[in-house]
């Protein structure tokens, strides 16, 4: 084995920066008896220079000149944990039209710039992994990777958002509302002071985009998946669909029939059997189901220091061992298929649909009627009196159908004589494939 | 990229066997491109060269002579896909002292001479891959190993055995009995005509004492799981776990506080929220708790065809690609630790305890009264009147308490004026950690 030296440009030195170069110090001879090299972290790019910083790095290794790393011919890999977008991407794109390979967690850069960066890798012959950028603690994109040379992929579904599922396993499980279970997540750093981002579906949007381009060698971008949050589900709702046998969760879902996809971040009830629905607080997780490998699914923590820190480890080994072999920039990772999404009439959902009716005779069959009009036929019905009988609830879970066809069914209800109110609207899982 | 060629030697050529050059035949240009040399089987072994074998090997590839295997210098990596205990051991042994890397999917071998092939592998700096071992379609050895570089592992628990879960499975979810549900496994290819290693658990043995050995880094044997199988339980103690919140699954553990570890496969009773419980049918997963990263779980099909090929054909690139790095036999996968057992009064857990007693004033508190005295206390306690009233059937779910003492208070019952018999005891997890 030689004693040739790898040299890292560490873009920021936050929470996760500093957890990457501890985990690189404290692990140096494991990581070199890997990849028959040393690591070492050659420059640290930082904001503030004269903040104290501890043993961890020392003077010479710190510097607010992103230059000094860009143009260091010595740096062979830039990680990128500053966070951001526009400066970020700039700097990555710079480093890999400079030939150096890049190591980033960034989900967003990720999600909005991916493809334009990995085709720079592609033309550049680098390597540009973002294994962190999804769910730190769940080494999925390496999986997926993996599989997909000697697999098909056909369905990717993702709780990736830890501050949703959080509060929606707290709603459920507890009763609690929505605003109470919220602010206790800001307490306990699991949501944002400014939340919009995760409660509003677009955190896990980002994930499931990133999920959905790699499993489906497709450039799915952020503008392709259809996206709603939680911030409308009530009580009722959990309470109904814990009755019917399901969990509420906010999921990502990204398939594939024929060559046409669906990407989609909803809330959806998935039956209390699906491994999905005892992912609970703010854990997340992965489920991919291949032609050759079957169902498989990926758990554990979505975010946090350590978990962030060791998938960029993980990443920055790989890219080194690829050095070293000559097989960078390995082009099975840049989209390799046309996009073609699925129109409405083309994707396939169950659906759940809670309506508020008058309860007169004559009432259920003239909405079974119209259910039967647009091929919507129903699995599960339960109908509860409210009002002293004079309204009645009705809860509905459709058999699969056609998306085109059951917003039609909606519009339809909307305006129906003997329809007083559609409460709640939600997408459903089957059991397992 | 160079156009070295890297030859395959294929012990076996079985349903696994066949995967495997299927695979490797189907996806040659991603693997190049991974490794950055060219993969050929260049010989297959086989015990008939007269059987009728398809387009996907020539007569020039097969061979009855394991000679034209191991002395043939070409040859870079030998696989083990042939099955069996003792020749299998043999021909990977001397493959590795004649310098070759072996893969095996045989957990019979791994589990009875893996630490000596292990330590083969390692005098002669030689890889010794097994993914396939444990859960063909969940790449858990290679996230153990890749964990191991950044985090330390403190507990691994695994349904690492598809037969039996899918017997529990439908004895809990269906209420069917144990034989009848045995008899239709039998017919449906999920269990052998003699299910013994199954359900005895000793299957789930042989898996966990690789799963613990790997990721404790600490040489366990066969001889150090404690094992119990599922061939006792009955349909009133499933009734029971489910009422009190628990699903029954059998479990291996792996557990390690300080330096001493902990070996075991038992029925155990899983809480409906942790995310072992949700696994079902024949499915497999692998739960595990690492210090830095958390709980992570890796679900999927723990056999079958395509998904043993595919993670035996990972392996293979694994090796190759360390060929070409130069970096084969690396130490850090033969185990550094000296074993160390935990003895009873070390080993802490719950336990689940079902005894029917005389229902006479006073028996409750004799029996609380004898807990007490062996510091066993109680979570959760039912008690329900049968045979008239003249019994109590009586149901206890302890608290985190030592073996020793729960062992010792068991045999104290058993001699108790009060207690008629002592029907069912089991072992349950707490909620996650």
């Amino acid at each position: 084995m030689g004693q040739q030296v790898m040299n890292v440009g560490l873009l920021g030195f936050g929470t996760v920066g500093t957890g990457v170069l501890e985990i690189i110090e404290q692990h140096q001879s494991k990581l070199a008896h890997q990849i028959g090299a040393e690591v070492r972290v050659k420059k640290v790019l930082v904001s503030n220079l004269d903040k104290e910083r501890g043993d961890l790095v020392n003077k010479d290794q710190i510097t607010d000149n992103i230059d000094d790393i860009l143009q260091d011919d010595e740096i062979d890999v830039v990680v990128e944990v500053m966070g951001g977008i526009e400066q970020a991407r700039d700097y990555m794109k710079q480093a890999l039209l400079n030939g150096k390979h890049v190591v980033t967690a960034n989900k967003d850069v990720m999600a909005l710039y991916g493809s334009e960066l990995l085709q720079t890798a592609n033309d550049k012959h680098c390597d540009l992994f973002y294994e962190a950028s999804v769910a730190g603690g769940i080494p999925i994109l390496r999986t997926i990777v993996e599989g997909l040379a000697s697999d098909r992929i056909t369905k990717i579904m993702g709780i990736v958002n830890g501050t949703t599922n959080y509060i929606l396993t707290k709603m459920s499980k507890e009763g609690r509302l929505y605003d109470e279970v919220l602010q206790e997540a800001q307490a306990l750093g699991y949501a944002e002071a400014d939340p919009t981002a995760d409660v509003e579906g677009l955190d896990a949007a980002r994930k499931i985009a990133i999920l959905g381009t790699l499993g489906f060698s497709m450039n799915l971008d952020l503008d392709d998946v259809s996206v709603s949050g939680i911030t409308d589900i009530t009580s009722q709702d959990l309470a109904y669909c814990q009755q019917l046998g399901y969990t509420m969760k906010l999921v990502g879902i990204a398939n594939r029939i024929d060559d046409k996809v669906e990407v989609s971040v909803q809330p959806t009830l998935v039956p209390h059997s699906h491994p999905l629905a005892s992912v609970d607080d703010e854990f997340n997780a992965v489920y991919v189901y291949g032609e050759a490998v079957g169902e498989t699914m990926f758990y554990g923590p979505g975010a946090g220091k350590l978990p962030t820190a060791t998938a960029v480890v993980s990443d920055l080994v790989e890219v080194l061992k690829n050095k070293r072999l000559g097989v960078n920039g390995n082009s099975a990772i840049i989209p390799q298929h046309d996009k073609k999404l699925k129109t409405p009439d083309e994707i396939r959902a169950k659906y759940f649909l809670r309506i508020h009716a008058k309860d007169l005779p004559g009432t259920f069959a003239s909405l079974t009627s119209l259910f039967n009009e647009y091929n919507v036929s129903l699995e599960k019905i339960l109908q509860v009196p409210l009002n002293e009988g004079k309204l009645a609830e009705i809860i509905l879970v459709t058999h699969e159908v056609t998306k085109k066809d059951y917003d039609d069914v909606l519009k339809r209800l909307e305006a129906e004589d003997v329809v007083v109110e559609v409460k709640s609207s939600y997408r459903a899982e089957g059991e397992m494939n």
